[in-house]
């Protein structure tokens, strides 16, 4: 695993000595002390990232990993397979809710086939990672090899170094792939041990009966392949799929670059949950953007002990609550950076 | 009440017909239905507000209302009078919170003095309405005349008007003020009936002993001025301050043209009280921007039936987590305007 253990090892948890310089100077600002509430924890939290005490996040890039699912054969989804290659082209062409949300908050959005069942031509905006055309059907197979789980993660790391090598300094995580919530139910089931019937959604907006089936479908692949809780590439190639590998990788080479990094809710959780996995040290470094209205997704961040930023309903995935919240974040810094002192105020009128 | 009378009757509730057409053009969109939970709320909201299929929030304003208040004698207050001209010096020059995060979401700030207790001289950005020099102590007289209430009111108004026809499409409330947060306290329990233990805050950050006292000046004032709920000019005659009437005003004047309102925290709510006491039906045109980590505010906004939009701990006011909430409702906006239909992205790949 040399790329994957190469880059774990370099993750290093942040110092309070950072906290504490960032405090002091935000006690000192034009407020009264900690008034600005959770705007003066991002930034303290950036600057312990960054190292930094002019930090800045200005270049913001979010990256919507493509991917498809062999475990649509069991009919989990309100929407056929096509809609993932399709989707793939609206990104490219701007219409899609990520491209409207993106632009409102200034971030570039970085498409990339992570493993869509379609052959793309190269087309300009679009990165092509392919590790496989599409995961297998995880009920009856494991959804992918141990070797193409670690390649969707060592794709994910190789992914964060360019773009922070083009100078992004602040990375945000997002997805599209018909089936992948129900992927993603799985590895979240897998490493929490939380129950299948407490994490799994309504995804795309399916029945009754097909959420039934949707959970069966999470407890048959978990007691057929019983995943390795201690070993996420184990959990990952089991019931995985290729965006939730790249997910995790792009979280362990941001991290290990002093990036900061924002999950965005379900599908994105997943894949946060392998990069944990991997390196406890990683969830210091990421914000969880909002409370998704899918399934569980509470449940699972209250189990890991992260408090959303947003909850606003939605569960659209492709990245949409983790620009908004890329937003606020980048807002707690501003706060850090532009204000005047207090003490400065009081000689405004002379 | 020749101008509130007349704003008050010119505000009409929102037509069910406006958000179904919305919800039409919604449902179609590249997105499984309702996926874009709150966002979609707000464009619906703001389609029947303006009345528009092509609703635009492009050019917002928030309007920061300074005001003294006589009650600081009772030592309520961490900071002393003299910080609230300071900080509207500090609005001028844009170093204060309220300028960082309107310059990050692309909002223009408006600074009103309503009433501080200080002459400005003209200043570039000032806009100088002063009702007085500050408020009268309420645990001693009514904090202002029946006269000055009103005038108060109809100077929000006509802040509202003049801003909305220079092309003003959107619209925040804000507020600076030492003492603000005791009068609005008495304000939202005089108009609700809440017990002041559980509507007064800890302000600026007061010691506990401060607070007890904070609690008991409320109480009095109430006891003594007996303000009349069904009449808000009464309330806010009585216990209010400038800026809030300023605030309530505004709230009307916008509403009245159809522009949407973000309200802030809890001096803002405060204003808001006055204004929905003279006109229910302002209540669909406003957004609650946050919950505040001041006092009661939450138990306030749950009593009244309105979901803030954030939780983020703050608690600062001058319209801070208003301009925050303004990017999110912009951003439902703009998803309404700008994302192609499933049915367009069926034909993408051809």
């Amino acid at each position: 695993m040399g790329l994957i253990e190469d880059t774990v090892d370099s993750v290093e948890p942040l110092k309070p000595e950072w906290f504490y310089r960032a405090s002091l100077h935000l006690d000192g600002l034009a407020k009264p002390k900690g008034s600005l509430g959770k705007l003066e924890e991002f930034a303290k939290r950036v600057v312990a990232i960054t190292e930094s005490e002019r930090p800045s996040l200005d270049r913001k890039a979010v990256f919507v990993l493509a991917g498809d699912h062999g475990v649509t054969q069991e009919n989990v989804s309100a929407y056929s397979r096509e809609i993932t290659y399709l989707m793939v082209y609206n990104f490219l062409r701007g219409g899609a809710a990520i491209n409207v949300l993106a632009r409102h908050v200034g971030v570039d959005v970085f498409v990339v086939d992570m493993g869509v069942d379609w052959v793309f031509d190269e087309t300009p905006g679009l990165i092509i990672r392919k590790i496989n055309r599409g995961t297998k059907n995880f009920v009856k197979h494991p959804a992918m090899t141990f070797d193409e789980a670690k390649r969707c993660i060592e794709t994910g790391i190789e992914l964060a170094l360019d773009k922070i090598r083009e100078g992004y300094n602040f990375i945000a995580l997002g997805d599209m792939g018909i089936g992948n919530t129900t992927s993603s139910a799985a590895v979240m089931c897998a490493c929490t041990g939380l129950n299948p019937e407490d994490v799994v959604g309504y995804g795309t907006g399916v029945d009754y009966e097909t959420w039934k089936r949707k959970v069966r479908v999470v407890e048959t692949a978990l007691s057929i392949h019983n995943p390795d809780p201690s070993s996420p590439v184990d959990v990952l190639s089991k019931v995985g799929g290729f965006e939730i590998g790249g997910i995790a990788g792009i979280i362990l080479g941001a991290t290990s670059k002093r990036v900061p990094v924002v999950v965005d809710g379900f599908v994105s959780t997943a894949g946060a949950l392998i990069a944990l996995g991997l390196c406890q040290a990683v969830g210091e470094y990421m914000f969880f953007a909002h409370r998704s209205a899918e399934g569980g997704h509470g449940i699972v961040l209250s189990k890991l002990g992260f408090t959303p930023i947003l909850d606003l309903d939605m569960r659209l995935g492709e990245g949409t609550g983790a620009v908004l919240a890329m937003s606020l974040i980048e807002a707690g810094v501003k706060i850090y950076n532009e204000m005047i002192t207090l003490k400065e105020v009081s000689t405004l009128s002379l």
